[in-house]
């Protein structure tokens, strides 16, 4: 038997923040496709959109009219899925049949008044408006809830239904799956390492290099070691965080470089505006010993093989194993390949 | 504050089967979309189709030439995420960077050689021997693996490829993390109750009927308590079965009978081929004490309001957890009025 080699045979990686392994299968990329192909997003906007709900000036589905907003804009989401005044769920101690109260609120942020633009295109100082609002939100709402989504939907096969550049926060009476599950597997890690697990992580891939896509001072992005979508990455900082309210100037400002160097590698990587989910963990507010946390944003990119073929994480994935067709390093590799300025600006 | 209505108001439900929460948002399917439109279908296909590689006659893309079979067809997947010959990851026990080895092998399984039709459209006799064919190929794997995932990605939704009806089976040399998940909570409730845990809950869901959609004297279907996609079901056994193989003949007669009216149900529900991702959770193989398991199927339905609206796991779900638009509950009831009929074949 031939020794193993990582970028041709299969095997399996554990995600230590979630304790999920991943089916990884490098030599896969290799096959046709023939099925579905998505329409790329190149189309050219206007900067006001006179039929856009998320427009300064226009009226919303509500019949509220949005202000003449300058910077970035927040309101109440017309459809929450959480509200705030929810009854209380009635105790079971019924082991098959459980409910609990869910209590919480929703709104959405306008990253800025131009509707043609998305993160990548946006300013040095818009997105680090979009930092401000997200700490902000993230600070009133941390008073009265004990977990606070910060999220971007971005593109239609992310399930965005607008094109103008926006994100939302879900705000939680109660700690989500994920977060618990991060919050616990920290939580361990700290307990026998004592030092925050993903603090370690930045500095050891800080140091090998393989998986990283870009860096400064304060901030690294990588291609996890357990990615995964294909081409998923995790932005962390190389100082020790919990929150993002915590964050002082100089760390938003360099904070809004990566955002807008890894952003713009995205959609340089297909030609196109790359769709992804992304958003930002940070420690929960209900917990008063949060060493163990170190705050980090996630993104879920779906594209694989070019701007109109996805991954599809379906049967195997949903039933057994989420499962990969390329290495961490190859996507790693392609995206650190990529220049930081975006392709509509190039010359 | 008003009393709690389940059909009102958002609340979180509890799977017992892997121990992750949903949140319920029922109000939320009032709420417009504006979003991504799926193409649904609804086409007509021939009976033999001279570009399908998995007609009968034809060649592969492998170049290997499919017999004229009468039946089901199963044969090695050209392009597998596995292999049975992979060399063994060397050990590591640095807790961040853990890989493992991974072997095994994948098969496509024809449901059968006409090309225009789908599981719900083939005759009993034809979906019975669909059954056959999964329980032998269970059987054979499950002497060399840990893991014998069957399963079924239907429609371009579900990233399948090819419209001719088929499956697959990927066999493990590990547990997945699905599998190892389910078989920690069902272990656990059997030492709790003394009884399997899907068995007393497909009593209880059978004695209740809220949650039915179809049932004989030997299976169930639900929309199970803590559905998450909209449309999910859960096929159960009313009897003790641990896996697949383990059916007997009458059992196998009343799967097919069962199976096909489900899919009939799917597919009324919108008047398209549903799409959905199904597969099987039996027993693992390496496992001597296997008496906590009970068998059973899962379908993942993605569309949500029409043939062409799907529900969109991203930005929240991914980051925090699953949510949907309407409950189990409602879900259930409009399964449950449709005919078991194709909507093909009605006068
Ligand atoms: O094997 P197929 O049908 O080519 O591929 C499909 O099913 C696989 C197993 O669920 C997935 O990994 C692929 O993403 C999907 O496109
Ligand atoms: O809130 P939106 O943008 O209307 O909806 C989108 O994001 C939500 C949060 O991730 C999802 O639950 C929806 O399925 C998706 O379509």
């Amino acid at each position: 038997m031939s020794q193993f080699e990582p970028t041709e045979h299969p095997h399996r990686r554990y995600n230590p923040l979630t304790g999920q392994w991943v089916l990884v299968s490098p030599h896969r990329a290799k096959r046709p496709w023939q099925g579905q192909q998505d329409e790329p997003d190149r189309s050219q906007r206007l900067s006001h959109d006179p039929k856009c709900y998320l427009c300064p000036d226009n009226t919303r589905i509500s019949g509220e009219k949005n202000p003449d907003y300058t910077s970035t804009y927040v309101f109440s989401n017309d459809f929450a899925a959480l509200q705030e005044d929810t009854p209380t769920v009635p105790n079971s101690d019924d082991p098959l049949f459980q409910s609990a109260t869910a209590r919480g609120l929703s709104r959405v942020i306008c990253f800025s008044p131009d509707h043609s633009k998305t993160l990548p295109q946006l300013s040095l100082s818009a997105i680090r408006e979009v930092i401000d609002t997200w700490a902000e939100q993230t600070t009133e709402l941390g008073q009265r809830f004990t977990w606070v989504q910060v999220f971007e939907n971005k593109g239609a096969m992310m399930g965005c239904s607008n094109p103008h550049p926006h994100g939302q926060i879900w705000a939680n009476s109660f700690l989500p799956n994920e977060a618990a599950n991060e919050d616990n597997h920290q939580r361990d890690y700290y307990q026998q390492q004592e030092q925050a697990l993903l603090l370690d992580y930045a500095q050891r891939e800080s140091q090998a290099q393989e998986r990283v896509v870009c860096e400064n001072n304060d901030w690294l992005v990588v291609v996890p070691y357990w990615a995964s979508w294909p081409f998923e990455t995790l932005l962390l900082p190389k100082f020790k965080v919990e929150q993002l309210p915590q964050l002082n100037d100089a760390q938003r400002d360099s904070l809004s470089l990566i955002l807008k160097q890894l952003t713009c590698r995205y959609d340089n990587l297909f030609q196109c505006s790359f769709p992804y989910s992304m958003g930002w963990h940070g420690a929960p507010f209900n917990d008063s010993d949060k060493t163990h946390w170190q705050l980090h944003a996630h993104f879920y990119p779906p594209l694989l093989r070019s701007a109109s073929v996805r991954k599809f994480m379906v049967g195997y994935e949903m039933l057994a194993e989420s499962q990969r067709d390329l290495t961490a390093e190859q996507a790693a590799e392609r995206l650190r390949q990529l220049s930081d300025v975006h392709y509509t600006e190039q010359l």
